[in-house]
């Protein structure tokens, strides 16, 4: 089989949506964008070796350079609509494909995506995905609107994912449910349609909470001021050393939980509905910019920042 | 630098169009496609190793990955406007990267392009670039459009990538004109554009014009006729014996000229207005699908298709 072949016979389905004029085939994707709705435009790519290991299950890397790629749209509080995947094989193994695309197609259904293009190239194994999404003119969440005094939360515990790659790496074993937290992230696409509207300012977690939410203060010119105590730290750190529990939850990253602000005052039934889609906890406050970013311990003392791993933030 | 401060650095540009609402810099880029427009979606991906050699410049290597993109763009008759920008490389160079983002930059500014995304990760060195562009509704140009009866053209000329490849796998010298074939092949955006409402159907010749020619032909569910004399061939290979002279063109791949079909009797000043543009060659006629492909020789008699690289065609 050529690479058409191999494309059609693994990866064509039916077009899940009717805003598709021509889907995977020719040249180009035709697509339409509805009135009063801006397009969200993000692409990723994981290579093996960097983002996974090399043995990593076919449909364990399906599903998280997938999800990686919906957290972007999440993020800005989008629809997901389509992707392009380019899959870069070191050979035409088709028991790998089979194992992949048969994931790949089943985390699409999952997230109501289809496939609209890409390629299949020979070299050493990497996935880049494009992805579209739609969003009310407007409605964008942005990194940049956080302004003083807004509150600062996260979604779901953060930290499993780095502790599961570092009992990975040290050889241990590894329970399943924590290596879920690895590698089948779950983007959070409805807190980030429900927080429309309301949050000033989003991110998702991908290169830990300190280095992301760093990004916002950056973009939005302003500082913050965490609670240590306040973080849902993963069952899976629970009873660790703190100094071991924050550098784990805060600057481990891959988590793909959403950092997002809310404005003091959002209304309870905002809250409580957010917290109906998935837990979410309010960890601190934004402040002014002189501030920067301050961890503040359980006895309200400053906690220093000190760790290599910030570096994304510094 | 960490990745962030390498894309601001090397890569960040102001935007060149009033339709980019938010570019680089947060989860994902902020769009807008005009009324009575429709949205062209490509990717494609090239490796080192595979898509070119491991010393080409990195110059090169910037100008070919966006053209091959912008190529697809041109096929579909669209005008090409945001790319995303997936660099993989093996390591932090930054002289690499300044020559690359040197030419990519120069490159986008020739097509009128604005980055607006992507990621740069370590591993082996390879490109993907996500292209989108817009064509009036209904205008797009597709590969399943062809009619019995229609003509065949090219734009440019062929053989002349696949000439300077094969120079330099023989590790013979190659002009530098030729090279150029090869490395800095030119995106044939205005012809496409010029082709909307009177080609039937169009694909850009990335795998060689009778596979390519060949999905034309599946797609429109159709037979050719092409005449091997009318064959536009490069310079480079004029004056080769017949057969070497027809694997190079008609099968040698990476020209990133068109083809397409125009019903016969397409205005004068139409063909004209084209030819203008850039040369265009007719080289053969559409027939019933019970014909296949058939090469007719300049005697009139049909020429055997049995190379082993014709097998994307099969």
């Amino acid at each position: 089989m050529n690479e058409f072949k191999l494309i059609e016979h693994f990866f064509k389905q039916p077009s899940r949506q009717d805003n598709i004029v021509l889907g995977i085939g020719d040249d180009a994707a035709i697509v339409t964008v509805p009135p009063a709705s801006e397009l969200l435009v993000a692409m990723d790519t994981l290579v093996a070796g960097v983002h996974f290991f090399e043995d990593t299950a076919a449909a364990d890397i399906a599903y998280k350079s997938l999800a990686v790629n919906v957290s972007d749209i999440a993020a800005m509080g989008g629809q997901p609509l389509w992707v392009s995947l380019s899959l870069t094989l070191p050979n035409k193994n088709l028991d790998w494909l089979a194992r992949f695309s048969s994931s790949f197609k089943e985390s699409m259904q999952a997230y109501d995506l289809s496939l609209i293009g890409g390629d299949l190239t020979r070299g050493p194994l990497a996935i880049t995905i494009a992805i579209q999404g739609f969003v009310p003119t407007g409605q964008a969440l942005r990194r940049s609107g956080a302004t003083i005094g807004d509150l600062i939360y996260v979604t779901g515990t953060l930290g499993g994912a780095a502790h599961a790659l570092a009992q990975i790496k040290a050889g241990q074993c590894v329970p399943s449910e924590a290596l879920q937290r690895l590698h089948r992230p779950q983007a959070r696409v409805a807190t980030g349609l429900a927080l429309r509207g309301y949050a000033t300012s989003c991110i998702d977690i991908s290169d830990g909470l300190l280095a992301d939410l760093g990004h916002i203060l950056t973009a939005s010119h302003v500082g913050a001021k965490i609670h240590l105590a306040d973080i849902p730290y993963a069952s899976s750190v629970q009873g660790f050393p703190l100094a071991q529990a924050i550098k784990l939850a805060l600057t481990g990253g891959d988590d793909y939980e959403l950092c997002f602000t809310l404005p003091n005052g959002t209304a309870t039934s905002v809250i409580d509905r957010l917290q109906s889609i998935c837990p979410i906890h309010c960890i601190g406050r934004i402040h002014g910019s002189d501030t920067g970013l301050l961890l503040m311990d359980s006895d309200g003392a400053p906690y220093p920042i000190n760790d290599k791993a910030f570096e994304h933030f510094s």
